[in-house]
């Protein structure tokens, strides 16, 4: 591992976000919010200096091949050193006094978790808002490329199972194809961004409150510059655009691509994106149907609609709110909790365990009882018709594990401070799932701010871990990594 | 299959049920509850006349090989049918009014679950309260048997983890091991049994009580003929000594032997007796922490008693408490609740995943980093010193998924009565672990008589599910297990 050369490339990386950082500065100006330029421009300087620095200490040395190992670190370090820059801005013009708060928020707008520390939202500096919301749809853009283009090189946790032409995980092969396939996802992502504004704008929304709820959607990130969420607004309209982008944003991004490129069929006979479409159906009728059974609210279409919008908000992990759903009744309330163990589609911008590590499972407890019943039978694991080895399954079943083992491990951290049961665990599930929201103390309408510092450490720790696909930070705490 | 021939074993197997169903007409006679005693009577003369008839049919038919479908049959089969018979006393002698409680009673007694649905319990018939804890005892036997001698000929979920030796699934050798080892375990049982109720007399119980307690022990149920289960004691002899021989229920019966024939080394360095204890001692501590730091008792030793007991109690699935922990402080409850994630030792009369199939699925998630870390590199996954198979991690990898999703599910539909998350989760978690009390409306002090009959039978399933290590009875509902 090259330590130098790692932390030179996560800062040309940071020289992308100290760009966009730019964004703010112009909000800023526009909402005449001038004296807080300085708070974004400083961090921009220090990541400039930082890669000057950088460059001038290693340009005599040779670049070294890179390993495994330093994708791991870097991907890590990218996260991290992203949140504490990112967090400056907030931090040091004191819109969020504590730096353990401006961390987390960020942490939590980078991980696209959405949980937030703020307690009352509207009225924040307008740049410091549209930078939170930007956060967002840097890290959804970011995760996206990570998962589509660098984890699969890395061999994560059977990431590979979204691509049948899988490369094996030789470094040296990947520049031209992530160079290639990031290109893409980088076209397609703004095509609906822009698409999303539009449709937003056209119902009735200003271009910052478009375009902040387009950065928390598009990510399946979950800020709002409104203090009730998306149930800020009343118009139907607005909750149907963005469900339907939520649920976008959820799907594996090489679909879209194969949709351009005229493969349509593949794409309905994928087996993730008929599961993910099946299980959101499913569960937003049973909401629904709870919700009109008890009259929570007046008409059938609004009960469908608040069930749909919440359904895809937990399933793709986004953590937008247009009800209460605190005050639901208990049954639909499960429902929602259920959907926290799932999470969106691999290569999407959702987090969560990912629908085709549940189908990959659920597809090898089968296999299990076919080969129980017929101890010398041949039966091949078949997922979208192409058969699929059992070696890569195994990472998927230590995924599976690992994800269980941590939720646990988070809740009782989360418990230790005094919480009860069903806030310690959504707690867990929505931190380590990105998704935001969840039960308790830490309902739709609450925040994360009661906590002690020390479980807001461990929920950074966990949103992070979550992100990255669990072994990518994890590695970095096995005795292996460190060794020579 | 061979159902006549497969329901004629299953009868044979009863008639061992029946010979003990005369344990409670000799208790109905000490205690002058003589008008009871037909309702025993009947359902082993029911027993007896189904042998003959079956012998009878059966008798001109040679007798046919068996293979792997009719052995999930008849185990599944047989803890129907046994739950079947076995509730005839209560249902018919009006004990428990309600057929689906009846049932449910005595499937929670032979499966070693310990969930009730009795709200009164001291007030009931001797024989009654004799027979239910006999259930405990008798499903522990059984379970035991089954797991030691029976499942690793059928391949089930890495069930053979727990032996070098593991044969090859051929039923054909099976009989001359089967009678071999159970004969072991059968004598263990009771050496056990002798051990614990001599132990519970010195501390003052009476032989009723001694016994049932012992019943409920050892076969890790919970069932107790006092309304305040072993907190009806004050004696922390009797407490500590209850706590022990949980603690022996737990563990791998095998172990015994081992200790037996002098191999005591082997039994100390065996992995899972490790972690085991670890837990055991870990949780222990950290909930005595818990209790002395909130003044939950009034000194040392008795937090750490109660802690001790709870820790034993939850982690072995017994149920047993000796204090209403639903009162206790929310961390210290939350470390129980992340207990009912593990259970016993695989080969003990404990439910739950078992400690040994966690310990595997930690090693195969370690063992995946690793891998990642020198994709070339070759690592052996080693458990006791011996290089496990992938092979032998798969099943134990679809176990752990199949469980998630089961106790999800079964969540699902307690929540569909209008139960709360802790309620519902907890449910779920205690009945496929086979532990019985739980959070929630279901806690300690609390019973299952509240829930409507549709959750009860579900409960009753999961129950079964749980209790046969899933694929026994999960195999019996895929297509594959009804074609010919």
């Amino acid at each position: 591992m090259h330590i130098i050369h790692d932390l030179k490339i996560v800062f040309i990386l940071l020289l992308i976000i100290s760009f966009f950082m730019l964004m703010p500065v112009i909000v800023a100006f526009y909402y005449d919010e001038t004296p807080l330029i300085e708070y974004f421009l400083l961090p921009i300087g220090l990541i400039i200096a930082g890669v000057f620095f950088l460059h001038i200490i290693t340009r005599k040395q040779k670049f070294k091949q890179l390993n495994a190992k330093d994708g791991f670190f870097m991907v890590s370090l990218s996260w991290i050193l992203a949140s504490f820059f990112g967090c400056l801005p907030f931090y040091l013009s004191g819109t969020i006094p504590l730096f353990t708060d401006a961390f987390f928020e960020t942490m939590s707008g980078y991980t696209t978790t959405g949980a937030s520390i703020l307690t009352g939202i509207e009225h924040l500096p307008r740049c410091m808002l549209f930078w939170r919301s930007l956060t967002h749809w840097l890290g959804g853009m970011g995760i996206v490329v990570l998962f589509v283009a660098i984890l699969p090189l890395l061999g994560i946790g059977g990431v590979h199972l979204i691509r049948s032409e899988s490369p094996g995980p030789t470094v040296s092969k990947l520049t031209p194809r992530i160079a290639k396939t990031a290109k893409i996802l980088w076209l397609m992502y703004l095509a609906l961004t822009f698409a999303e504004t539009a449709l937003l704008i056209c119902g009735g929304m200003d271009l910052f409150d478009a375009l902040t709820h387009t950065f928390g959607t598009l990510a399946t990130g979950g800020f709002s510059p409104k203090n009730q969420s998306v149930g800020h607004y009343t118009s139907p309209y607005i909750h149907v655009v963005i469900t339907v982008f939520m649920l976008l944003a959820g799907m594996n991004f090489l679909l879209f691509y194969k949709l351009i490129t005229r493969k349509a069929k593949k794409v309905f006979t994928n087996i993730e994106f008929r599961a993910y479409i099946g299980i959101f159906i499913i569960a937003t009728l049973i909401i629904a149907y709870i919700l009109i059974q008890n009259r929570t609210y007046t008409g059938y279409s609004e009960c469908l609609r608040k069930a749909g919008f919440q359904a895809a908000s937990i399933l793709t992990t986004t953590g937008f709110t247009t009800a209460n759903f605190a005050a639901w009744p208990e049954s639909a309330k499960v429902i929602l909790f259920s959907l926290m163990f799932i999470g969106g589609c691999a290569g999407s911008t959702g987090g969560g365990i990912k629908v085709i590590r549940i189908v990959a499972l659920f597809k090898l407890g089968v296999h299990e009882m076919k080969h129980l019943l017929h101890p010398r039978g041949i039966f091949s694991l078949k997922i979208d018709e192409t058969p699929v080895k059992k070696d890569v399954i195994y990472p998927v079943a230590g995924f599976f594990f690992l994800y269980i083992f941590l939720v646990l491990l988070v809740m009782l951290v989360v418990a230790s401070g005094g919480n009860d049961i069903t806030t310690s665990i959504s707690t867990a599930l929505v931190t380590i799932g990105n998704i935001g929201p969840g039960f308790g103390k830490i309902g739709p309408s609450l925040n994360y701010s009661f906590y002690p510092s020390y479980i807001k450490w461990v929920l950074i720790l966990a949103m992070m871990i979550g992100r990255l696909e669990l072994y990518t930070v994890m590695v970095l705490f096995i005795s292996l990594f460190w060794k020579k």
